[in-house]
This record gives structure tokens, sequence and C-alpha cells, in this order.
């Protein structure tokens, strides 16, 4: 092919790419930058090309000083720069905070979806449990199954290990559950489950198992209430869907040992909550139970303090208490941060669950609500799971 | 649960959400309303709270009027609204774009990752070819496959049909490649390809097949070549990695039936560039054959004209003068719109094949570079494949 002849096609190909502006009041091409940028000593840089912008601010929850959003310079060119770091190797979402507009980066297009809105992502390499390295990998499904409960099409995401697609073995099944602030994505991009598992199953720490991820929200949900249905209600709608929906459709879709030895189920945040109730809801059907970042939410009183609630431990009572069905519950695992705003929730979770007799593998570990310490959540509790002990 | 509770729980949880300022600088809670809104009678809304901004256009290669940018107009409380329809339905990649930044909808979470950007995604239902219907649905999932080609790990998507995973039968594979603008997303998000193939198949229409999604680009590729390799070595090397790489982890991983006869290959734009190199450098593999809005690149010559160019024809020409070789060769279909920029391109590859008595199936469409094109041609492509005609 002549080159000339492909930078025609191309030509044609690029006035499509920019469809905002008329050729007549089509700003000037931006200056050439790469966004983000990562380099070899594990500093993050972020861009964007905002020119008229007054004040711009790199905002992430995980990365260093960009909690509470870090100023950015402006250059001449009207890009503005925020370099961090050096940072711990994982996943990180950032968004940028132009004049009051949360945007993501126009220059990258690696996302990662969240409740009510998507971040930007970037991958920091040199995690030996969450890089994408050189051992066989799973595949990591969107599969939309119907819900009878809700009444539609709902999506969520499966895990299915190296080799699976091949056809052949059955597998065990571990039910992975997000938070309030998350969606069914959640888990498999800044959670980094897949890669995880590979890593975790390649280096024989891991057995090869199936990990379902479903959506934790049944509707709209704002925080504050904007969302129409209740949370109350949308935690019940989740767990009804959940058992008589996801967990059928998992069990006569996918080639699975469906017994109670080869069934885990743990979540955080919200998603420990919920986890909670579908494990204590129908304790002969779990083996393990992993609770990261909850608890019973509001086990210790309301916000001003007041009589701790046991409306949850009075509704699962008899199960807490039945000596024959808690032999098979082979591993209750709860991970929190020190700093987690969520710490005294499960503290109180912990201590109820003991005082039913139940054995408790409680990890107290430093940082708060965040997605870095839930990866490291699932490095230690994946293979903790099916090992017949 | 004790709602005062709950709601401390859920206060915690939202301060999370909104890092980028601290308190005491933290603007004033926007105001609640919905983005995108789609009505009954498909029109969609568009909002976006800029209370700072001078101009704010929607954008959208595909929404009516969008296609330049729409003037969004400005309320009291700073939202800017744009309203468009009744349109087609089908899925529609759009974003804002706030005195020249572009932006996509805070408030969707809902996506579709192109080449270098993600744009936000709305889909308007109301098609019998692309809804997610109460129909079974295959999964469709991202798979990491090692590239000795790149010496790096590679994403595909990968679609298999309704009952796959149950781990009984074995398949014919539809290789469906994208355009220079996209990645190996797009096919299934803005490009309802597993919801496609899904209602293809509940309906008798196609047969239940694996779908295999390739990323086009081997490294960063920008119009105007900041990218660093250049298109002709990134389509070498897209081959390599495909006949090398991609196609033998299908076969190796997947319950494929590995024969001419049930094997096909397509792709739109760069991507159908891409087909015809691997199809026909590869003729004795591939019995269909599908190029949507494509062509050899540059077969009609520079961009002041001048004489057509025959490098490639001359290349294959033993392949295309291969009277054996092309009785294998059961389908190959062109679609192209009428105002499409590379409907010359089309038109004259359709026209090298047939001097080499190659039975083409071309279909001159409405319509121009777009998705509501290409969506149309894998509807009617796809159930043309495997049908042992």
């Amino acid at each position: 092919m002549r080159p000339i002849a492909i930078l025609s096609v191309l030509a044609g190909l690029s006035a499509l790419t920019s469809p905002a502006a008329s050729a007549q009041d089509r700003p000037p091409r931006p200056p050439a930058f790469a966004s983000p940028e990562v380099t070899a000593e594990k500093k993050v840089s972020f861009r964007i090309h905002a020119p008229k912008a007054e004040k711009v601010q790199l905002s992430s929850s995980d990365l260093p000083d960009a909690g509470r959003g870090l100023d950015m310079t402006k250059s001449d060119e009207g890009v503005w720069e925020a370099t961090v770091g050096p940072v711990v190797p994982g996943a990180y979402r950032y968004s940028f905070n132009v004049d009051g507009l949360a945007v993501i980066d126009p220059r990258n297009p690696a996302t990662s979806e969240a409740n009510n809105n998507t971040f930007s992502l970037v991958y920091v390499p040199g995690s030996e449990t969450s890089d994408a390295k050189d051992v066989p990998h799973g595949a990591v499904a969107e599969v939309v199954y119907p819900s009878q409960t809700l009444q539609r099409p709902r999506r969520m995401h499966v895990y299915t290990p190296p080799g699976y697609e091949k056809g052949e073995g059955r597998f065990p099944v571990f039910y992975l559950l997000h938070g309030a602030t998350d969606s069914d994505a959640s888990w498999s991009t800044i959670g980094r489950a897949g890669f995880i598992l590979d890593n975790l199953i390649a280096a024989g720490k891991a057995r090869p198992m199936i990990v379902v991820m479903p959506a934790g929200h049944t509707g709209p949900f704002r925080f504050g209430g904007a969302g129409g249905v209740s949370f109350e209600t949308q935690m019940a709608q989740f767990e009804q869907d959940f058992v008589k929906d996801l967990k059928p459709y998992i069990e006569t879709n996918y080639r699975v040992i469906a017994d109670r030895e080869h069934r885990a189920i743990a979540g955080l945040s919200m998603g420990g909550a919920q986890t909670l109730n579908v494990a204590f809801g129908h304790l002969d059907e779990y083996g393990a139970v992993g609770v990261f970042s909850s608890g019973v939410f509001g086990i210790t009183g309301g916000p001003n303090g007041g009589a701790p609630d046991t409306r949850w431990e009075d509704a699962h009572k008899s199960t807490l208490d039945d000596a024959e069905l808690k032999k098979g519950l082979r591993l209750v695992w709860f991970g929190c941060g020190k700093d987690d705003f969520l710490l005294k929730t499960s503290q109180a979770t912990v201590e109820m669950l003991k005082r039913h007799q139940i054995d408790v593998v409680s990890r107290d570990t430093v940082g708060g609500h965040t997605w870095l310490n839930w990866r490291d959540y699932l490095v230690e509790f994946a293979p903790l799971l099916f090992q017949g002990k």
C-alpha cells in the first residue's frame, strides 16, 4: 500500500473523531501529551488540556495527596499536570475536577464503572498479586440473566478459571459482592479479581474456582435517597434475587460443584452486610463467609450512640445457635482497617458471632475503607477456600 | 435494622464519594436530575451541571443534530440540557463539550471504550435485533492471551453462545474486527454484538457460534502519527499476532469446530482491510468473509487521484486466481453506505475481486461510516454463516 493513499483514508477517519465542532469554529489542535504516565519509579503523572479553566485538581480516593483534591499546575499551552508517588503497585481510580466539574481523563480509555458514575483507571505494575503476568488467564464475562424478582434482565460478572472454556471439570463457586459506591464491574476493574485469582491459581495457592460478582443495587441508588427505592427495600430485593434468580442461574448454566463445602460468599462494605444476610439466612448452603470492612449495619447503635441494635441477631438466633448447622461452617473471616469508619461495626459483629460460639478469623489491618485493603483481603481470603480442611 | 443507624453508615459512605473538595471549600450540593433520560417516544434528554461554563454542547456522531455539536441550554441552577429525537432504537455514544473540554456524562455509569478515549453510552430500547430481550443470553468475556508477536499479554473479547458454559458441544467461530477509532470492547458495547447474536440465535436465524473480537491496534495509535509505530507496521503486527497467537489460543482453549467451513471473519473500516489481509493471506482457512464500510485501503489511488493502487491485488494474485482454493469460499459479503467516505474504496475492491471471478454479495445501503450501519450489517451477515450451503 502506498503511504499517501493510507493517509487519505486516515484523514477521513480522523474527521470522524472530532465531531463536536464545525470546521470554521474548530479550536486549534491540542498539544501532544500522554496521560496517565507511569514511570519506572512508580510515579504517576496526570495531564489534561483545559486552557480556559481557573482551577483543576486531581481527585482520587486512593492516590497519595489526592483524597481531598490535589491542585494541578497549568503550562503555557494550557495543559494542567500533577505527579504523585512513588505509589504502591496496583489499580487506582481517579478523575479531574475542572472548575467544579468531575471529568474523567480524556486521554485514557481505561475506566472503572462505579454505582452512579465511571472513573478513569490507571494500573501501576509491580504487584506479585495483581499484575497481568505471564500465567494462564481465566475469562471475566458480562452475563445477563433473567430476574423473576425484578422482572427484568440483570447483569453480573463471572470469572471462569484458566481452561474452563475447554469444557472439562466442575468447580467450586465463590460469590463476591461489591460495596454501595460500586457496580458488578468493580471487582474486576479496580478490584483486579480476575488477575488476583489467575496469579493465586498459577502459584498453587488457590484452588481453581468460579467467581460470581453480582450487582448489589436493584435499582437507581443515591446517598441521600433520591433513588426512589429505600435502602432496606434494595437490600431485601438483592437477597431475594440472589437466592431465587442469580444463584440458580449459575448452578444451572455453569459446571459447579453444588454443595455447601464448595460454595463460599464474601463482600465488602454494603456487600459484607448482604453477605451476612445471605449466608446466615441460608447457612446450610455456605461453607465459608468473608466480610470485608463491614458487619451488621447499625449494630453499634444510632449515630448518637444509644442501645446496640440486636434485631439482626434476634432474627438469626436459631441459626446462630444451631450447633449441627454450624459444623459445616468451615471459615468465617473478617478484615477491617484501623482507620475504617466501619471498624466498630465490624468489631461488634465479630463479638456478636463469637458470643454464639462461632469461630471467627478477624484480621485487623492498617488503612481505611479503600480498594487498597479489599484487594489484599481477597488475596488472603481466596486461598483459604475449598481446601477440605 | 433501624433506619437511623443505616443512615449513619450511609453518611459515612457518602463522604467517600466526593473526595475532591475539603469540607470548608466543598461547593453546594448540585441539583437533583437524571441524565440521560429516554422517554417512551424515544426522545433522549441529556443534562450536565456546569454552572461556570460559558458554552456546552452535546456531541455524538450518530444522534440527530449532534454530529457537529448541539448547543445545550442552561437553567437557573446551572444545569445544561438538550433533547434529541425521536431516535432510531439502539446504542449511541455521546460526550459533552464544556468550553472546549470533552467530558463524559458525570451522571451516567454506562460507557463505551474507543481507541484513545471512552464515550458515554445510552441505549434506546425498541429494537427487535439489539434489545436485551427475555431470551437465553450468551456471555461476553474479557480474555487475556499471551502474544509472542508483541511479547506481552493482550486483551480480546469473546462471545460464547447461550449454554456454552455447561460444557457440551463444539461451535463455529466468527472473528469480528473493529475500526481504527475503536477498541476490542467496541463491538460488544456500542456494537451490541452479544445481544444481536442472542436475538438471532433465539429466533433460529443464526447458528450458535463463538464470536471473537480482537484488539485491532498493536500499540498506541493516533491519527496524525503521534503513536510511535506506523500504521503499516501496526497492520502487519496485527496480522501476525492474529495468525500466530490469537487464533491458536482460541482453537486451543475453546470448543471450536476447527475447519474452514466453520471459520468466518469480518471487520469494519480498518478491520475490513485487516479482514481482507488475513482471509486472502490464508484463504484455505476461511469459508466466509465480510467487509463492512471498507476495502483495500488506497485501492482507488492517492488523495489527488492518480493511478489505482494494485499492490494488494498483485501480492495476492496467486490466491485470487486459484480456482480450487476459491471453491471453499462460500461467502464474500460487502456492505457500505452511500454517504460513506470509503464507498469508492469498497466499490473498487468489489470490482477487483469480481475481476478474479469471486462471487461477491454487495449491499449498498443508506447512511455513512457509522455504528448505525455496522449493527445492521452484523444482523444481515451473521445469519448467512455456517449454514452448510
